[in-house]
C-alpha cells in the first residue's frame, strides 16, 4: 500500500469529523420554550442566550483552527505507524467531545457553579493542544515518519511545528488555571488564542 | 506546498460543511407530541406545522445557493492568503448558524413576536450576502489572488461576480427590513431572491 | 470549467447529504424513559419500540437505493445545466425530508390515526421516485447532456434507466394508495420494492 | 464504468458514513437538567454520568476500528458485484445503528435491568463482527474478487484477513455471553478487544 495514501486517507477522514463536529455545535443552542417567552418576551430571552453564543463561537473557532493544525503537521508526514494512529484517535476523540463541554457551559455559565463547567471546556482544549503535542512529537521523533522535504529544506517548518507544540499547551494550562478564578476570562482568553494560532501552519508563502 | 491544493482543500471542507448544514435542518421538524395530536388529530397538527416547513424549505434552498456561489468565487482564486481563510471561516459560521433562526422562525412565526424571529432570520442571510461581499472584494482585490485566467480571458466573470456581490447585499438588506412589516412577506422574499440567485455563479457554458 | 468536473461535483455533495440523511435517521429512536421502563420493563419497552426500528431500517434502505440510482443516472451523465441543478436540489430536499416521515411513522404506526402517518411516508418516497423520473427525463432529452458513450455504445442501458422511471412512480403511487388501506402492508411493499430496486443500477459488467 | 472506481466510490461513503455516526455519539450525552444539579451539585452531576463516557468512548473506539477493518477488506477487493453492495449495506446498517444501543447504555447501565441494556449493546457489535465475516467470505471466495495482488503476493494477507473474521466473532460471542454475567465486564472486554484489533488491517509495512 502506498503511504502517502495512508496519510492522505487519515487526514480524508479526520476532515471529515472536523466538518461534522463543527456544523453540530449550533444543536447546543435550544430555541426558547414558550413558557420563557411568555415571562419576558423573545427579544430579552434571544438576549439572554449570549452565553450558547459564545460558547458555540468560541467552539467554532477551536475546531477550525483545529483543522488548520492538524492538515500542518500532516504536510510534514510522510507515512503514518500504528502510533500515529492511536494519536490522531485519540485527538478525534477529543475534539467530538467538544459539543459537550460547550453545551455545558452555554447552560451553565451564569450558574453560581459556572466554575466547573469552565474548567471542564478549557480543560478539553488543554488536552487537544497535549494531543497535537504528543501526536507532532511522535512523528517528528528521528524524522523516521517525516517527507524528505521535510528533513532537507523544510527542516525549519519541522522546528516552528515543534516549537508551537511546546508552547501550545503551556498557554492553554494557563487558560485553564484561570478558569478557576474567572470564568468569563478563562472563555475570552481561549477565543484570542485561537484567533492567535488560527494562522499557524497555515503556508507563508502565500501570505 | 502547491497553492491549488489549498484552495481544494478549503472548498472540501467548506462543501463538507454546506452538506451537513442542509441535511441537519429536518431536525428543527419536530414530531408533534399525543397531547396536540389528541387535541386536534393528527393530519390538522401537521397541517398547522407549516412554519416548519416554509422555514425548512426557505433555508434549504438558501443554503444550496451558499453552496452554487461558494463554488463560483473559489473557481476564480488561485491561491488563498490568511485573510481568504479568516473570511470562509466567518462564511461557515452565519452558514452553520442557520439552523437555530430556522427553528426559531419555525416555533415563533405565528406567535405575536414573529417580528424578532423573522428579524434574525432575514438578517442571518444579509450577513451571509455581506461575508460573500467582503470575501469576494478581498480576493479580487488588484488580481493578486485570481487565477491567471480570471484575470485576462475571465475578466467579465470576475466583473460579473463583482457586480453580483455589489447587489445581493442592498436586495437582502431591503429584505430584513421588510421583516419589519411583514414577516411571511420577507420569508417569501427571501425564498424568491434565493431561487433568482440559485443560478448565478453556476458555468454559463453549460446552459 | 471542465464539465465532467462540475457533475462530479454535484455527485460529491449528493453523496455527502445522502450519508448524512441515513447516519441521521437513528436520532428517531429515541431512549425509552424511565416512566415507561419502570411501568413495564426494559425488555418489553424496547420490543414495543418495533415500529421505530422498522421505520429506520425501511428508510435506511429507501435511502441507500437512492445513493445507488443517483449514481446510475450520472454515469450517464456528460453535462449539467442549469436545470440538472434545480431538478437535483428538488431530489437532495425530498431525500432530506426523510427523517421527519420516519419519526412521525416511529411514533405514530400503533396510533388510531396512523393512516396519516404512513400516506405522508409513502407519499415522500413516491415523490421520490417523481423527482428522480423528472431528473432523468431532462437529462435525456434529446441526448444533449447524455455522455458520449451513453450515446452511441449504451444506448440500451439509456432506455433501460428510462423504462425503470417510468414503472418506478406507478409502483409507489399504488404503495401510496395501500397506505390508505393498510399501513403496515404499504411499509412493506415500500421495503420490498426497495431491495427489488437496490441493484438497479449497479454495473452489470460486475454481475 | 472502471471497476476500482467503483469499490473507491462504495469506500468513501461508507467513510462518510463512519465519520458521522463516530461524531453523532456525542449527541447521547445530555448536559444535566438544572433540578438535578440542584440536588447534587455541578461536579457529582457530572461524575454520576460516567455512564455516559463510557459507553461514549466504547463506541468511539469501534467504530473507529469498524473504519480501519473496513479499509483492510477493500485494499484486498478488485471489484464489487452486488452482493458485496448488500453486505457493505448491512454493515453500514448495524454501524449507524450504534448511537442507539449507546445512549440505552448511558441511561441503564445503573439501572437494576442493565443486563438488557448491555447485551444489546454487546450484541450489536457481534452483528458488526458477523456481517464482517460474511463480507470478507463472500469476496474472498474463489479469489475471483480479490485484487490481482491479493491473489499472487499478498495471499498471506488474505489468509490474515480469514483467519482474523473467523476469530472475531468467536470473541464478541464471548463477550455478548459475558454480558449476562456481568454488564460492566462485558463493556470493558469490548473495549479491550478494540484496542486489540485498532491495529488489525493497518499496513504492517509502516510499522
Amino acid at each position: 500500500m502506498h503511504e502517502e495514501n495512508e496519510t492522505a486517507r487519515i487526514e480524508a477522514f479526520s476532515d471529515g469529523v472536523f466538518a461534522i463536529a463543527i456544523t453540530l455545535l449550533v444543536l447546543e443552542i435550544r430555541v426558547p420554550s414558550h413558557e420563557s417567552v411568555a415571562a419576558s418576551g423573545l427579544a430579552r430571552t434571544l438576549v439572554a442566550l449570549w452565553p450558547s453564543y459564545l460558547a458555540f463561537f468560541t467552539s467554532f473557532v477551536m475546531i477550525l483552527v483545529v483543522w488548520v493544525q492538524h492538515h500542518w503537521i500532516f504536510t510534514q508526514v510522510r507515512k503514518a505507524d500504528h502510533l500515529v494512529l492511536y494519536w490522531n484517535g485519540l485527538l478525534l476523540f477529543v475534539v467530538t467531545f467538544i459539543p459537550f463541554p460547550t453545551g455545558l457551559l452555554a447552560e451553565y455559565l451564569l450558574h453560581p457553579e459556572a466554575r466547573v463547567a469552565a474548567s471542564l471546556y478549557t480543560g478539553n482544549f488543554l488536552l487537544v493542544t497535549l494531543v497535537f503535542h504528543g501526536l507532532w512529537r511522535h512523528v517528528s521523533k528521528g524524522g523516521r515518519l517525516l517527507a524528505a522535504n521535510a528533513i532537507s529544506s523544510n527542516r525549519d517548518e519541522a522546528a516552528r511545528i515543534t516549537k508551537h507544540y511546546q508552547l501550545a499547551p503551556l498557554l492553554y494550562l494557563a487558560v485553564f488555571v484561570l478558569s478557576f478564578i474567572s470564568e468569563i476570562a478563562s472563555i475570552v482568553s481561549c477565543l484570542l488564542l485561537a484567533f492567535h494560532f488560527a494562522l499557524r501552519g497555515w503556508p507563508t508563502s502565500a501570505t
